[in-house]
């Protein structure tokens, strides 16, 4: 057996108000991230965690996430440029989902659709209206 | 069969780039959620959504969320006062997570701990610290 990345809170007094940073991955061994632009606060994307993507995350300061498509380690912007530079990781009460603040590098861009985030559509009377 | 509350998209270029709100629920029947504030952009919250939830926010403007640990529906603030009202609704490009911007009512906590934001926590040198 491999010694695991991180830790696990024993209680939810722990969990919750502890220093320990004890994430939850859930049974696919994920954990949610949001991004949004360190300035701006614009939620860039909504993507998933494994265990070394977080640490990976951590030591060195740009956005790993994990591929569910590709099952495999996703180092942001390692082929397209678009490096995400982690200002900020902060983590919720239960820990089961981060919240990195980054600096994105490259074109901006955040989406593969070549958007600056991937939320580039409103929702309005149930249609979707492009607006970035 | 009851009549789905939104439609499939048949393809990936209707799902990215069209103009129909075609959310794709996990197996488990649920989409994500991030709640930011309207004004401020803080992460507030991260939740799930079933079809039942989103069609609620939709019709009425006050975010619904599903709750996994008691598996129902739960219109968020209507027992604690936390009432959300949603500025606006947002859906990425491959429609699996949705974006509320909110105008929190009541006390301003979203997090169950009293807390502003359920982010109350960041992680430096891999502890937590409290800064809210």
């Amino acid at each position: 057996m491999t010694r695991p990345l991180f830790p696990t809170a024993s209680t939810t007094d722990i969990l919750e108000k502890g220093d320990v940073l004890a994430p939850r991955f859930d049974a696919n061994g994920l954990i949610a991230a949001i991004a949004t632009h360190a300035e701006t606060g614009e939620v860039l994307m909504f993507a998933w965690m494994n265990d070394v993507a977080l640490e990976r995350t951590l030591a060195t300061g740009e956005a790993h996430y994990f591929s569910r498509s590709r099952n495999e380690l996703w180092h942001k912007g390692a082929t397209s440029g678009q490096i995400q530079l982690v200002e900020e990781v902060r983590i919720d009460c239960d820990q089961d989902c981060v919240w990195l603040k980054v600096f994105p590098e490259g074109d901006g861009g955040a989406c593969h659709t070549g958007a600056r985030s991937c939320f580039y559509r409103v929702v309005e009377n149930g249609k979707l209206k492009v607006r970035e």
